[in-house]
């Protein structure tokens, strides 16, 4: 959730996460990537304070890198470019921008070469350790890889001037994998305990027009609930969702919150003539 | 798609596009709007160059503005933050960016009046120009509105140094409806007659780290043609997609180039134990 001024949510893990692929560039690929990331970061008390999508061009994903440094996340995640192909350039690009020199990693290459045997055991091929395979254990320097429990690319993880770079694949589920097993430790100790409540409601018979200036005091009067209103154009019964989140050290305050909050725009959207239900999430 | 150095494509029609909204930010919304703008340039013959996620929140909005105009890039394209509510400020970052005041534009006024009245026409019921629904029609200094076809809030389009901003609603709806009728015939017009020609090959029993040099070799030979992997790690079965990809002036030629990468790629997967299938785009 991006900090409101005019609600008071003290996030301290912020994320910038760089969606690296020219195929998210011509609409190929939806970005489910960085959707899933966002989700997580947030249901983990982290704050997602940018998205970029970048293609596969070692100027432009460094130059993206660069100014994200700049900005001083808590942490920099990037999706794709870590394969054995020749537009594969996230490590090269991370290596440019931090003057990092490229070179096999040990650490790496162990896990790179597993793969292959367990490849080898099933297959009864034998897999030779190619360029192409090697580029996979090549990081820049001072890289820490990241175990891959559904592909063969390791994770990389990079300590950078104020921040922490983390290098995920493009690969739903090789992301995931690594997410799960190496990232979200990370993102739980620089959080903090962070409780997340959020809600929704679907408001019918008042335009969005006139739901604003409703919207504004009961934000005035619950401070620390983020209230957004989504219209959904679908004629011919249009409607408005009406989300409303918070983020607490405890829980159950976070839930009192959203509860007080509900209930007050509730009231002033039936004043207004409109109608209010519950919506499930 | 992204210009690469071993792909001589010729894309005049550069944009980067900004996508507002919290939303976004905490992954409760994929942003569905910017795959389908990237989808639509794309095929116009359009590059898109950046995709950008911001939230709402106006030095944000301002600083991704001024970076993206820094870069020059024909058009910048931002979706979201047009609304009513306090939160829908992107046309006020737009005005902070270019120091070009915001104030009520009679063009656009009109719209929104014409709107109102075809709605209290629908329902009967008297609809007052509120400051929030004024809010829609107060547009930076020297802005066109553009007419929204399935919404309230309009379009608006800037001449901004060396770019043109336009800025459409979030509403998948509405945005669309605004591109089809007000930006499709400017990208046309930048881009001038490109076609672009793809396909899709659909390959198993070969592994992605044995299809790169396989890849570097039929881009050598078909330097106008863009192949890309996308491995499928849809176990037991794990299969690849090679997404092949051209631009040209002539439709004809275009067609040619992507079948004789096509044919080039399939001769050296057989050759070295694969399998190839076309796939359906």
């Amino acid at each position: 959730m991006v900090l409101q001024k005019r609600v008071n949510l003290q996030m301290v893990c912020i994320v910038e996460i760089i969606s690296i692929g020219n195929e998210l560039l011509i609409g190929k690929t939806a970005n489910s990537n960085a959707q899933w990331l966002a989700r997580r970061f947030t249901s983990l008390g982290g704050q997602v304070r940018r998205i970029i999508v970048v293609g596969d061009a070692l100027d432009e994903i460094s130059s993206v890198l660069e100014d994200s440094l700049s900005r001083k996340p808590s942490l920099i995640i990037t999706t794709g470019g870590l394969g054995p192909t020749f537009d594969d350039m996230t490590l090269e690009a991370i290596a440019q921008t931090l003057k990092a020199p490229l070179s096999i990693n040990e650490e790496a290459l162990k896990m790179v070469r597993e793969k292959y045997h367990q490849y080898e055991a099933t297959t009864g091929k034998k897999i030779d350790l190619t360029p192409a395979r090697l580029k996979m254990a090549t990081l820049p320097k001072g890289a820490v890889p990241l175990p891959n429990p559904a592909g063969t690319a390791p994770g990389v993880l990079l300590k950078a001037r104020e921040s922490r770079i983390i290098a995920l694949p493009g690969v739903p589920m090789e992301m995931e994998a690594i997410f799960e097993g190496s990232v979200e430790p990370l993102v739980r100790e620089a959080a903090g305990d962070v409780f997340i409540c959020e809600r929704s409601l679907k408001v019918t018979e008042i335009m969005e027009s006139a739901l604003s200036p409703l919207i504004d005091e009961a934000m005035h009067d619950n401070p620390h609930v983020y209230i957004k209103s989504h219209p959904k154009a679908s004629e011919p019964h249009p409607w408005i969702e009406l989300h409303l989140m918070t983020a607490s050290e405890s829980k159950d305050t976070a839930e009192k919150r959203v509860e007080a909050a509900a209930e007050k725009i509730s009231q002033l959207i039936l004043e207004h003539g409109g109608k209010v239900v519950p919506l499930k999430l």
